[in-house]
């Protein structure tokens, strides 16, 4: 299938590019190395470097056999990204480009402006791309669990009707994010499900929960594959950088009281859900919805889980609480539909103490690389 | 009370700062005359010319003693937007300041990319020039009923409360609406209650319906003070498209069915609204929304009510139905809340046959002003 990764560069992107090249997909990847940029801004550079695109595809190419077609280009940049449908006609296109990290869409204006207009523009680049060039291509994008926020009552999966005096309609599941990126999010919901039932084109929304994880099968191959693996307060997501502080022997930092839940997803399994997705298409006029993660935890499990397994392999890990920069339910109701995907015949790897050793062993070998200056939160959601 | 109002040239703006003025507001108007280049790029310019906004300030003072300050800027340039709000500190901005055509929005690519990049961007400049220089100021911000859509169920106020399994939480009433410009409201309504909930600030969001009229108290001063008034098919509402074609002796175009049902509201009662709001603002941290509208109708009991009206005028009006350029639901549920400005004392001016022969015949003085080229639909939702 020809298939078209926007944020090819990204954690998930460049694994994703790698695994469909290797499936024998016909793939290409744009990126505009936003994310690289924003973490030098920041301070926020991956644990271990990551040759640029050009390189990697190379490397991969050379070792694998598998080409990965790159372009580096902005997305927001209409005449750049049309010409590229126009030229490719991708079948599928998969949507990571977008700026991800909650805290930084925190810092001030500027950041937060940039994190809308980077995230709608490409969205919106994106709906009319396909509509304009390639009207039947499946766009798959990634959306996040955080859209939803933390509701008091249970989240369905992406739609819920109402009954209201004995009339009923299915509208989209109401959503309230709990940072601005989460929200431009929201907002590209909103388009999605705008362009799609106007004009008929073919939509998977991925609301995604945080995700986890080292390496893939491809990333194996060579370290300089590896999938840029943040551990700081800007991108790492609260289980990569658990276990960095389990290793780098600095306690895990719980964020307030730490019973937030969230449903969590091994990076594997991101790649196995884009791709069953992909396998299996919606109907044209179609805005369909997963809720991609498979099993919840709250803050404090995943801290026991990793503290566990760190004092097994003679880590000495502790916990600390500390306030949370957040503005967030501590304590709050969470149950979320996520069947979806499993009927797809998704396989689940769940975080078992063995994954989580595997993920630890690969960080001890870079424990000199780790600077433990990036891990405290710098952005708190009271200051702005 | 120190009032900024953005979007101060147009068809509500002006209106309402000449009668905040004369009630001894100290006002300031910004607009970048955005609507004035699409009208003259779209061949869609209104009934009468208006003079540019210094212009009608001088006039309007010569006449009246009060003064208006006028600003030329964009609000997406948060320099010139911040600024003023560093210098004014005011204590509310009425937020008019949107591309508001539909069918521009409908264009094409660069029409709505155009929408979305300057509504969202102005509404998101708005938030942050409160925060950083005037924490306490109310925005009141238009929204449309538009938001909402034709859902099958009534139309709540705002917020809706969803019961499941024992368990109650409040939203916002689910929004899907029915071009990319409503869209863009919905996405501005997004932004606002993240921005609310996270940094309290003080909001009311007025989702306001089609809005009719000609003339208020302060424009009868003089011609060259009217509001802008379209007829044409990119800024004309209905009531005031129909009313030209009354007097042009074209039938009224009915598109589809004529079974569209929405609320409407007087140019002067949304003067009234917004100066009640203005008046009793919310608490600091609260997203308060109304739906502004006072009574509903059919297109056809519109069609209906201008005729008789007309044809009592001796004007022999005809009524046409013609394919519908918009995808919309032609008969549909509608039952809407709108208690909330009633509550605030709103004192409703409603659609009178004395009313409509009062618009009618300000109208005809002006006969020989209409460009009966301007009246029929040229953008079609299909057609992108």
């Amino acid at each position: 299938m020809r298939v078209l990764i926007l944020g090819g560069d990204g954690y998930l992107g460049w694994p994703t590019a790698m695994a469909f090249a290797s499936r024998g997909h016909d793939v290409t990847v744009i990126d505009n190395y936003l994310r690289r940029k924003i973490a030098v801004e920041t301070g926020s550079e991956a644990l271990l470097p990551n040759p640029e695109l050009f390189k990697r595809a190379d490397i991969f190419h050379s070792i694998s056999g598998h080409r990965i077609r790159v372009e580096i280009g902005d997305c927001t940049d209409y005449g750049m990204l049309s010409a590229i449908f126009k030229d490719l006609r991708p079948e599928a296109v998969v949507h990571y480009a977008e700026q991800p990290s909650a805290p930084y869409s925190m810092i001030n204006y500027d950041c937060a402006r940039k994190t809308l207009n980077n995230n709608i523009n490409t969205t919106f680049n994106l709906i009319w791309a396909v509509m304009e060039h390639a009207p039947e291509c499946h766009i798959i994008k990634l959306g996040t669990m955080g859209e939803y926020g933390t509701p008091n009552i249970d989240i369905e999966e992406g739609w819920i009707e109402i009954e209201r005096n004995g009339r009923k309609e299915t509208f989209l599941y109401p959503r309230q994010a709990g940072s601005l990126y989460h929200t431009t999010k929201v907002l590209d919901t909103d388009l999605l499900w705008f362009y799609v039932r106007t004009y008929g084109i073919r939509v998977t929304d991925l609301m995604q929960g945080p995700v986890y994880g080292v390496s893939t099968e491809e990333a194996e191959l060579d370290e300089r594959l590896f999938p840029n693996f943040h551990y700081d307060d800007i991108f790492g997501t609260v289980v990569n950088r658990f276990l960095v502080q389990a290793v780098a022997g600095v306690p895990l930092t719980v964020y307030g009281k730490g019973e937030q839940i969230r449903g969590y997803i091994n990076i594997n399994d991101t790649i196995q859900c884009v791709e069953l997705v992909m396998k299996n298409p919606p109907k044209k006029g179609e805005l369909r919805i997963f809720n991609q993660f498979t099993e919840k935890f709250s803050v404090n499990e995943i801290a026991e889980k990793i503290s566990r397994v760190g004092n097994q392999m003679k880590l000495n890990v502790k916990i600390m609480s500390i306030e949370n920069p957040r503005k967030e339910k501590e304590e709050h109701y969470y149950n979320v539909r996520h069947d979806g995907l499993l009927k797809l015949s998704l396989k689940p790897a769940y975080m078992t103490d063995e994954v989580l050793r595997g993920m630890m062993s690969k960080v001890i070998k870079y424990k000199n690389r780790i600077d433990i200056g990036k891990i405290m939160p710098r952005v708190s959601w009271r200051a702005a």
